[in-house]
């Protein structure tokens, strides 16, 4: 069998890693070029000492005339920004692109502009009119067809899941959504901070950001077209309220959702079959029936987002809970389920990973 | 100086163990009997081995012929339900007392059974028209006088401390409030459980409880009672959505509380005056004005509740993240704060404790 | 192809789990039976979510009658002295076992007494003659022909590998070895303590069973045979000295091993060469070359025993530093490699397992 | 009462803050500068939000012509190295100095350069004449005329008190001692690194400096002394085997030590005895009789050293646990120990600090 010639630009970040840590085992898929402004010249198992015996290649710098030729799929996990440049040049080339960054996230240039300060350039606003947003329970069959994909946020990926159906089935008020959510720290990266500092950090909690949060308009492109149809543009579209905060955990995200339902809402009984018929053809999501409540743990180390929920009949709201580990479902694990489907493999090859506890 | 002679029945819980830790230093004390159901017999330092040189005490069983003669204040840390009975005999022997369970803290007895699922009797029903709820921040002139002192719940402490100022002056609306709390694992008690168990918790989070638990009707009292004043029973008041979180981390409460805000409301600059101002007499609450944001490592170790807030004009709501100690603002230090008012001793004595980080 | 029919005895206990959590993924075996003594009759997705869509089957109580006609190799992860009597059952029915107490690790009956305070019975005893200790970078060749492995314990496994080219090449004075080894909580395996439980282990460490923890004798029997050659029963063999510590983490063991170098000492270039020879082998030993040292995130998740030295001419003594997870190298997945060995797989198969950090 | 006054050079990073929280609360002492080289300029609490509402101080440079006149006594906590030419001009002026670096506490200079790659210079060597190595339990009585105290190392703290009794009474064979301490990451100091990034140090642990870390020599120097008597200098002194261990928590030193017995050795009663008596004058050492062993929570947020034993007949060793927490006793708590103590305050004032946990 041929195997797909696949490399990562980025690749020694805490989602470049575990790209390689996944596509390292990944059957169909042969590991061409793993590029790292940092460690380029290094061994992948002189920075990934766990890495030892798995793979041996040696990393290098971001050199598109090298990689490109040996590439047929690339996943770029660059900084915001930074990607805008580069994905246009390998598309040109004729190789299929994930993009882990939120550059091409947003439909709409002008909304990218406001929330990450920086502008679309030509090229890349022409993208934008092809590039599909990879959350594939939601997107499968244009993803099939995609040259470039746009992987979604992690903070996103955990909300839009969890709330979809009941956006979708309008069973909810589209406004006055709260999204409260909590990430391990591996979702604020490598680079060093004083806040990330294990000392500062353990045995420490606090909210971040707490207004104006870029996954922010993420989150809203994709419930407003869930509820409004068509690809609105979000321009008279949903708002959220969004808090994100960091838990002293390694992996996971649990975004707990309040919703307005609407006045004839149905049973947690309905619900939960809405949920189950909705998300029928996704391996990756488990719908929890009430009382049973999905936790972090259960999806840690696994491309999985488990979604539970109950109805709060004092207040006439439905709290969802949602779960994912951030770096998998909430990046590489989606990154890889995403090049699964553009290059017609089983949806879940190479995923069907080891729960960690 | 003539020390207050202060008892403590149930002192090997976690809260029951604070109270102890902190009673050990406070200059105005002295510590006559420390009761426990599972330890008695036992030297204190043989259960606390971290005490040992600091209290040279045997526990004793709860036997309130032999503790009650010797005391004058006493600390209730027993389980909800059991405070119902034990609570009215010491007070009738003419000992005041500060109790930290649920039981005396809901002024409607049919509240306190729909949501305790136990009736009050005759005796201690009739203490209900008495007892004061012992937030000092809102009923400071009440405690002074008061023979029984109802110590809050610890969610409850981080939630009506964070909002009190907005209801109380009005600034936002009293319904739909949502509070989404996060707790150390310290709040959950120390009997054991699987779910507590070290390697189920750590690296784990999840909500609990998700739909009704026992510190709903508590929030709802105060709110309504701050906003629409009277001792009103919450009969028609204020409903909230609240839901916990387990966060592994021993110690601390981080709630985080969404409310709408009134059309003509006012900006950061005004809110964090109205702050100042209620809090103005109030030694351990600190507000922090936008954009710094309380942390959970600001307050661990002390008596703390810290606030900050943030105004969300795309929804027009209002954020407020509010951090307590679960241990000491939200159990053993407000008792102890609670006592010192009792008794006449400065707010702050024996509670300016070294923060543990 | 026809897969073996295997079962787990034992299945919920933190190394069954892992057992069935590695056997899912399994391409060469069948999952047939699950006990449990606690859950029995529950789906195994009610006691462990992470694994719901991953196997659809009912946990049973321990029915050998029922279980064995339809296995041909069980893992048997049962509390110590228990296989005893149900381990020679199965091998009388022509089953396989991989046995992960330690009921048949000692080759002497009376060493098992004297540590285990239980007797081996007849028909134990006569297995003892027969059992291979399940070190497959020792005992590769027997491992291969066996019907009775007996998996070794965490600690010795990261202690006998860490130290066996020293002992075996004569490198070191038999005597005077020290051994300090820090284990994750998992480890302490699933039974509610007070110890164990979250707040209390926490921000904590301690060493425990300090003098007389049973894994001694494993140890020493190994390393005697690795020394003085033979089945030597350990009479007049090494003994060590042996600390185990809780570290409050989930898995993973670091011993730090100290010997004394015999005089003509190699230089630590030709040390590690000989390790490399050692174990060339091995896929699941990494040796280190100085100054890199194995942390334990190099091996959480995997099979993998990575190993690093240091010489300290100083006092004229070697340093190793040895880690495994305790869960897989150290339990289940030794456990799993044992029964490739047996079973004619590939060593490796099921077990490139992903790093989990 | 007049208070002392006295300042903090380098306030703010771990041990410098704690001194801060120590001093906050200690009644014969008036704080009057704290500098900080970071965060000159800003007010103590927006660098330390814990701290708001305890001192109203600003942060400055070190300016010693500001600092000096005001101050009667002042703590160095500065890198190692830079100590060597601030304190005797602070000790010129007629300031006592407690000295938190490790500049004065090796009383050969060549040992100091040998192991510290810097050379004394003629001022800083006259005052190593006149420096007291700052442990009370074993120099109170030159602490109290000492105008220069070089405060210990938090390994050596935790090691030193840990066996002196042994040595002391030559209890124990003098070579081949082999210490493995564990400690919580706020050992390893503030500045930032990738191996102190919460999620590399998180569920995890290792080995660090495994040959030739710095505190050796200091450990070596006063084992030395109390073996062999005199200020010998340790050119045939002890030579020790020291592995320190990085490990997820953060306060905490837990030192193992391994020490040989000699043939004639007492009963592990006897030798408990011997401890009690050595430190029955010294209020921070709690010795627990075997089979008790301390664990780091017992002093974790406290002054104390902890100190179990056990006698492994089999191999004819004592093994000694000692616990300390590495911010306090071995660092800023043992600091205000010897400020006491030189000022002739009680020695515990201010140090009845409240354990953590």
């Amino acid at each position: 069998m041929k195997k797909l010639k696949v490399s990562v630009i980025g690749s020694t970040g805490y989602a470049g890693k575990e790209l390689v840590k996944i596509l390292v085992n990944h059957q169909k898929v042969e590991l061409v070029h793993l590029t790292s402004s940092t460690f380029a010249g290094k061994k992948l198992a002189e920075v990934f000492p766990e890495l030892l015996g798995r793979l041996d290649i040696r990393l290098i710098d971001m050199d598109l005339e090298l990689i490109a030729p040996d590439s047929e799929l690339i996943f770029t996990a660059l900084p915001h920004t930074v990607s805008l440049e580069i994905v246009p040049k390998l598309l040109e080339k004729g190789i299929k692109v994930v993009d882990l960054s939120a550059d091409y996230r947003l439909k709409d240039p002008l909304l990218y502009e406001e929330w990450y300060k920086k502008s679309h350039n030509q090229i890349s606003k022409d993208w934008l009119s092809k590039v599909v947003y990879g959350l594939p329970e939601l997107y499968y069959q244009k993803i099939k067809k995609a040259f470039l994909v746009a992987n979604p946020g992690c903070y996103p990926t955990s909300v839009i899941l969890g709330i979809a159906p009941l956006l979708k089935c309008k069973l909810v008020e589209p406004q006055g959504i709260i999204i409260d959510s909590k990430s391990g720290v591996t979702g604020a990266g490598k680079s060093l901070s004083l806040g990330l500092h294990f000392p500062e950090c353990n045995e420490n909690m606090k909210a971040y950001k707490v207004i104006g949060h870029s996954h922010i308009p993420e989150i809203e492109q994709e419930l407003s077209n869930l509820y409004f149809g068509g690809d609105s543009q979000n321009k008279e579209g949903i708002k959220v309220s969004f808090t994100p905060h960091l838990i002293p955990l390694n992996r996971g995200i649990l975004s707990t959702c309040y919703l307005d339902l609407k006045d004839d809402h149905k049973s947690e009984m309905e619900i939960g079959k809405i949920y189950q018929e909705f998300y029928q053809d996704s391996p990756f999501v488990r719908v929890f029936e009430p009382p049973n409540l999905p936790e972090v743990k259960f999806v840690a180390g696994t491309n999985y987002c488990d979604i539970g929920f109950k109805i709060d009949n004092r207040v006439g709201k439905i709290k969802i809970i949602s779960v994912i580990d951030n770096l998998l479902k909430g990046a590489a694990g989606q990154a890889v389920q995403n090049m699964n489907i553009m290059s017609g493999f089983p949806e879940t090859c190479g995923l069907n990973l080891t729960p960690t506890n």
